[in-house]
């Protein structure tokens, strides 16, 4: 850190002596300085909400549900608990002062997590035992060098593990990124090109842009590529792209490596029409399309969360944590059965896996951006504060997250998780008979959901991640995508200019010069079912046309179907096809209902696409998690990340594809399911200068799990439970 | 309900001699006559919500925002305003003095609905114009011949056409359903049949099951099969099968025509656990999960209805009615431009065409269940009132259906249509800034949505008929499914009892005795887009992967979208594929966007599942239009009904595809897009004794519609708009 700061600091004063003055009065952040203490009210743009851990309570007013308090003094209480302020803090202290850190500068902390115990300690674990042993698991980079380390808290000892960069490398810091964006600034040949594109440097914008791995030339070193953007006018520089131009940065040292601008013919956007904010937006343009709805629980929610994780609601209790490169974790969730009155285990672990972005643009300044969000940014250090009222309902609680900086001090992630009841007027279970009985009979009772959602903002993309509950059993887990599109700049500014139909746009004219390029989202869930224990299995129920014998009846054909337990791996590599159609159940096989039937839950797919890239283009190969839409891996605690441990740069040598070809045995084991959630993105108008949501989900389903509908005996509403309530303004 | 029990009691008290004669005296159902006035009260389960059309306001309290009324006085205000009570007692008087009828017993009419006006005389018309002509479309049956009749309400002059009975029959009457559940009760063999498998006839329910076609055995006579079940200790007699039993009727003279009982060995399954009422739960069974929540509109709901059907919220605007056939009518459904202020066409017409509901089980008692439920037994005659507060949310307006009886005279199916808003805490788009630019920006908006449902109750099932508006531009259109399976009675009470490997139960043993058969449902909607004017053409937007050639990029393959506008009908009969995917886009080719894309909208699939029996099956051919997930036809108005106007015992000789093989010019024409939402069912036990709702959906979504995201400029929520609420009792 030091040393790169020392080095932009230098270079403000002791470089080419006009520009470089004009470049800092007209700087728009303030470049960073070699103060020991990060004080977010002045310095750093990382942490702009101003919630980096101070001994003081956080400013910003909890919410009436929230129990918002000084984490300084936060204690684990679950063995599954992040690590505390105290914890991060007591690890910064236990390796600065052990002798991989102590003499070698510089360093930096990418990560440091809670390291699990053994899943059988945690499932043995019950509330009023004592703690399990707190360990941290620790990802360093030590002179440029990449190390995983585990930190006993209690005994200080030290593990080191050294890992080979050909392998890939840790996600990068913030500091990394935010560096990245200031280092070009540091170029004369890029401050130049800058300005002959006609853009103050007061008004630039840069993103650091993962650059993936296209062989040899890219192995070895730690890079980037900075493409930058226009912010003049518009709090939406992502619509006013400085099209063509790519710097090759070596991350570590923060030199340039190569400035290509191919784009000196292509003008930049106008900011017209891009502003997205409403205090942007004049004041006859507004729209108020809708009076004021809001949910409301006059007797309060009906959920509890114990020790600041343990998420208990309706017949649902699960342990929820924020994480920096999954985001959220969701662990043990486990549901009451409504006849024995016990709580069943449904999934020891649930996160977003990986995120694989390819774009379809294989020009110079696009082919690379083939973004994997959590193992490259960390999907977890990239969710933002929610904002009350909009991102969640009312209702909601929220919760914090406890991250590392760079340096190893602790910052609050404030409101990153919120946790709410939805109800959308929908419909849990219902019948009315008909007129053809006349019975007179109309049962009907409501779906209320427990929700736990956390948003993501990648640089331009949003994406909101819901864990859904439901009270029949139910876990649906969707994924929505909002934000900026990434968009190129082109010559074009209308579709008539273009005469040859074979001119390819890839993708679609947005606007005036902005293209909204084609792109593909996919989001892989690890998904570890325990189904009643452990020990599953992994069912294919093929749904397959019968042909009936002549004279057997007067059908030629009907669907039956084929239970195929899948013994390894490749059984259980899975491309959806809607002509050979199949259920996907997990199944404890030594678990049987009353009537003989193995207890399970399936996935039902939702939200699919498939990669349709070429399996040996280098994107895909690192991509490879994405090319089955389901997987199942026997439980190995080292496979957890989809797209392999270190991601960055990597070559996809430690994908879940890898692992699962080597085919081995998963019937009757401790299993892991793998889901892809797919969407193609053709961009169209309507997602300038902002993306309406698009949402997909899959579901958990139980099949089995219970003897009969697990929500029978739930009362329908009445009136008289229903609030009264009154305008605010009346009230 | 009276008058059955009257007739159960009697049957114990009263030998088999004079049962006929008591029979005949007490049908439920009194076959037509001549009197003028029916009463509820005393007559006829099919009117058991003894809502039949009275001068008298009916005694069910409205719902505040409902705008309950005497239906008497209703005079329509739209072109496609439907008939009212005044109307079609007016079709009535002028039918029963035509002399098609009057000397001709006996009749009946099976459906009286408004015949619209041609679709450019309902474009032009403009509120505030005369009314255009009104006109009836009849359909009758007379001395067992099927008429399609038009009644001119201003002019008297009827039009009639007699059709052949070999293209199928109409749709069953409430009263043929009814009376066939009856009938078998005339005949010795089956009462004993009945006794000897030891039910007693007052606990006996029958359903009338279509029979589908097989041959010329069921040709050129209306049958219909009975099947029964015992409602002995529970209301959910459908889980008490008497397995086997099966009866052949004419369903126009009532006459048994076969009896078969291939099920002596199976026991009737007990009645235990099987009812879902709660008032049948025990006090202390009942489970209270959640505290009351609610959807709160302290200034009310955004939404108004002018002249009882046209809906105007937020952006959109569209034709709302309940149609016997089809359950809900959405009718020229239309938003508002945010940047011209201009209303736009988007739909002229959408409605659920057609469903198909195949059961999995070639044996005698079960081959013949391939339901189509619009067709055979009227999707929105089975819609039986909503249960506010469970169906719909307090917010909601509810819409009643004026359907006539098989006589003619009007009745009132009330709260048949619910209307309301929704916010389930979802969000209509969003985006911070990262920390990777940390601009501190922050700006979310909520989405509300509009929801129309309707509930069809067609015998065991419930289908949940949503149409989603969204403030974006979207419309949802969702499908829940709930109610009650169709079970099969079997000697085994468990797996265990089942050596044999090759057994095949045809579905899933959900309970002692009891199997859930393995079934598909397919739910077929007709779309008439108008994308900014009838003249639209219907582009696949194919993804495909691209090669790059060598040298071209780092890349190797990246994904393209070419556009390819379908010329002819077979050009758009689509099977959806998950690695040859696309887009399917309904366009305007004439209206361009200030770029020059042309303005669309694409049918967004989902709920996806393909009809998998035998193409020659029987079934299937009847079924046909589910031999592609989506089509497009040229608009015709005799081609509304996916299935044939006449689908009862039709042999698929006027279905979607057969239309579709004529391969008619699409181009550039008034065209109607046709989806078909899919599921198979593979039953469960918790779907035992009544199903979880398990929804799908698939959205028509603006595609370069509007020249950009047309909800830019709505404010997000604060807290002074919000409701200040209590709990009722504490208010």
């Amino acid at each position: 850190m030091e040393s790169r700061h020392y080095i932009r600091f230098l270079f403000f004063f002791v470089g080419i002596a006009t520009l470089l003055a004009i470049t800092w009065n007209n700087l728009p952040y303030a470049p960073p300085d070699a103060t020991e203490d990060f004080d977010c009210t002045t310095y750093s743009s990382w942490c702009t909400s101003k919630n980096r851990f101070q001994s003081k309570p956080l400013k910003e007013p909890a919410k009436s549900t929230s129990h918002h308090h000084d984490h300084a003094s936060d204690t684990p209480h679950h063995p599954l608990d992040p690590l505390t302020v105290k914890e991060i803090n007591r690890v910064r202290t236990i390796l600065t002062s052990h002798e991989l850190f102590k003499n070698s500068f510089p360093y930096a902390f990418h990560s440091i997590t809670l390291q699990e115990p053994k899943k059988s300690l945690v499932l043995n674990w019950n509330k009023g035992d004592s703690l399990l042993p707190r360990k941290a698991s620790v990802v360093a980079r030590v002179q440029n060098i990449s190390y995983v380390l585990a930190v006993d808290l209690t005994t200080e000892e030290v593990t080191v593990h050294e890992t080979d960069s050909s392998s890939g490398y840790p996600a990068m810091t913030i500091e990394d990124m935010t560096s990245s964006t200031w280092a070009p600034l540091a170029d004369e040949e890029f401050n130049r090109t800058i300005l002959e594109r006609g853009v103050d440097l007061k008004d630039l914008a840069c993103l650091p842009i993962s650059l993936g791995w296209y062989g040899e030339k890219e192995e070895n070193r730690r890079l980037i590529k900075v493409q930058c953007y226009s912010m003049k006018d518009t709090a939406n520089f992502y619509m006013r792209p400085i099209e063509g131009l790519t710097i090759l940065l070596d991350m570590d040292t923060k030199e340039v490596l190569e400035i290509t601008d191919k784009g000196k013919n292509i003008p930049i956007p106008k900011a017209v029409n891009t502003d997205y904010r409403y205090s942007a937006q004049g004041l006859h343009q507004r729209m108020k399309l809708i009076n004021p709805i809001s949910l409301e629980q006059p007797e309060g929610p009906s959920f509890v969360i114990e020790d600041e994780h343990l998420v208990k609601w309706a017949n649902w209790e699960f342990h929820l944590k924020p994480d920096p490169r999954a985001g959220a974790i969701v662990s043990q969730a486990r549901v009451r059965d409504p006849d024995s009155g016990e709580i069943r285990n449904v999934m020891y672990k649930g996160f977003t896996s990986e995120l694989f972005v390819p774009y379809m643009d294989p020009t110079d300044a696009w082919y690379f951006k083939t973004y994997m969000d959590a193992g490259e940014y960390g999907f977890g250090l990239q969710a933002m504060p929610l904002d009350p009222l909009n991102d969640c309902p009312r209702n909601a609680h929220y919760m914090d997250g406890v991250f590392p900086a760079a340096d190893g001090t602790p910052y609050v992630r404030s409101n990153m998780i919120c946790i709410f009841e939805s109800y959308a007027g929908d419909i849990g279970w219902r019948h009315a008979e008909s007129p053809i009985t006349g019975m007179g009979i109309k049962e009907v009772r409501p779906k209320v959901t427990l929700v736990v959602r956390m948003a993501a903002s990648v640089a331009n993309y949003d994406y909101i991640v819901d864990w859904e509950f439901q009270t029949d059993g139910l876990i649906r887990i969707k994924v929505g995508l909002s934000g900026i599109l990434m968009v190129k700049g082109t010559a074009y500014e209308n579709m008539n200019q273009i005469s040859n139909q074979a001119e390819n746009l890839f993708g679609t004219l947005l606007s005036e010069n902005v293209i909204g390029v084609i792109h593909d989202h996919f989001i892989t869930f690890y998904l570890d079912m325990d189904i009643d224990g452990s020990d599953n299995s992994f069912v294919k129920v093929n749904i397959k046309r019968q042909e009936t014998s002549p004279g057997e009846s007067p059908r030629r054909s009907y669907l039956k179907a084929d239970r195929n337990v899948a013994k390894t791996e490749k059984d259980a590599q899975i491309k959806l096809k809607l002509y050979d159609p199949a259920e996907f159940h997990v199944i404890n096989p030594t678990k049987k209902t009353r009537v003989g039937n193995p207890v399970g839950y399936k996935v039902v797919p939702g939200g699919t696409a498939a990669s349709l890239l070429d399996r040996e283009d280098p994107p895909q190969k690192r991509g490879a998690f994405t090319n089955n839409q389901i997987w199942v891996t026997p439980y190995n605690e080292s496979e957890q990340w989809a797209g392999g441990l270190f991601v960055y740069q990597s070559k996809g040598e430690d994908t879940l594809a890898v692992w699962s070809d080597r085919d081995r045995s998963i019937e009757n084991k401790d299993i892991v399911l793998w889901y892809t959630l797919g969407f193609h993105h053709i961009p169209c108008q309507e997602d300038f200068p902002i993306m309406p949501t698009v949402s997909s989900s899959f579901d958990l389903k139980p099949v089995n799990f219970f003897e009969s509908n697990p929500i029978l005996r739930i009362p329908p509403n009445v009136e008289k439970d229903l609030p009264v309530c009154k305008a605010a303004a009346s009230a």
